[in-house]
């Protein structure tokens, strides 16, 4: 247990007062963890909800046979671990520090009180789990029609979207590492190496200092749509 | 358009007044449906919450060449369609009548201002959303993680496991339909009824009447677990 921080980064809360949030930032537990270290084991018995003051936290789960299968990475800022807080279920997976991380663990009970004293976060937390339910909806559907090869394709897409240039490339930096996309598409490591070079003997994707460069973004749209048929 | 029925059936409603129910029920568009009507298409610009006062419903999504993918089935009593009036973003999936289905409609700002006054009816939404993610999250790690036989023993799992019975049977009533099994767990046809046909072969499922008898619970349950790893 370390000294409590401030909750005001956290965007959930801040239709709150600072009063308000310095109070419920006294009621968490905080914890600091370095990278790699569980933040929450899926197997513990902990409901709390965590929010994240600092740096970087991903959800992963494990198959028996060791097969990583990540979801989310949540930021500064965010929160996770609200589905056993709301239902008091068991955790559905586990959450692994990226970075050195701060968080402050919140009761069940006082996020169900906060929640319920709020509307405004109420809302807030439905808009978040709808974003959650949005993208497993979206994932689902690429694991039941897209063969690996084209997971891969729209992985990169969603990584390079946000750096989209009006001259149809984008840059994704760092280059990312090919084990972190293939337990997000749930391949293997080989799988992404391979389409990775295939796109690469290809010039649609090149190494360019830290990032890899999309040369061509809406070609390798197309690559993924013309099987997704979105 | 139809005349207003009641909404006294819907489940999260149950905390307001029979009075404030028959107001929102008035406020409500209502429809009625024929079996495989579509409730809601996907295509379509409508952001209404669902609320399926008769009959029984399936969101369901297809992909290009024509796979249909399927989610949630939703039954006299329950809603959907709220991911859009949450978050006003399209809509993620369709909604098809499995029945003659009676839906009442209520547009995303009434369904706002009733979750936002009504905390309880706030935090049934939010455990609905949640065992929506629980239920999504679970069916991309069977995907990631399981082959196509293993799922259809998972399904079949699923299906028995509500008539599970002490003596380790259980029975599917209806016999379900080798085609829903495989939208369930995006496979084919084919392969639903060859699993089966190995199924029945080994005497671990036999058809009794109108129902599937699963006659080892235990031993079905144990072929997914050893390669699931729960």
């Amino acid at each position: 247990m370390i000294e409590a921080a401030s909750l005001d980064s956290i965007e959930l809360l801040a239709p709150l007062t600072a009063d308000q949030r310095a109070s419920l930032a006294k009621q968490c537990s905080w914890r600091h963890f370095h990278p790699q270290e569980q933040v929450i084991d899926r197997a513990s018995d902990s409901r709390d909800v965590c929010f994240i003051v600092e740096g970087r936290v991903r959800v992963v789960n494990y198959s028996l046979s060791g097969r990583e299968v990540t979801f989310d990475d949540v930021e500064a800022g965010g929160y996770l671990g609200e589905l056993s807080a709301i239902d008091g279920e068991a955790r559905s997976a586990s959450i692994v520090a990226l970075s050195e991380v701060m968080v402050a663990f919140m009761s069940p009970r006082l996020f169900q009180q906060v929640v319920t004293q709020n509307p405004i976060i109420a809302w807030g937390v439905m808009t978040r789990l709808a974003s959650i339910v949005r993208s497993a909806t979206g994932r689902i559907m690429d694991l039941s029609t897209l063969g690996a090869n084209n997971r891969v394709h729209a992985e990169l897409l969603r990584l390079a979207k946000p750096t989209l240039k009006s001259d149809n490339t984008a840059a994704i930096s760092p280059i990312p590492i090919h084990s972190d996309i293939a337990a997000r598409v749930s391949t293997t490591r080989e799988t992404v190496a391979r389409v990775l070079g295939d796109l690469s003997r290809d010039k649609l994707v090149v190494r360019q200092d830290n990032s890899l460069l999309v040369r061509d973004f809406a070609r390798l749209e197309e690559m993924v749509e013309e099987v997704r048929g979105d």
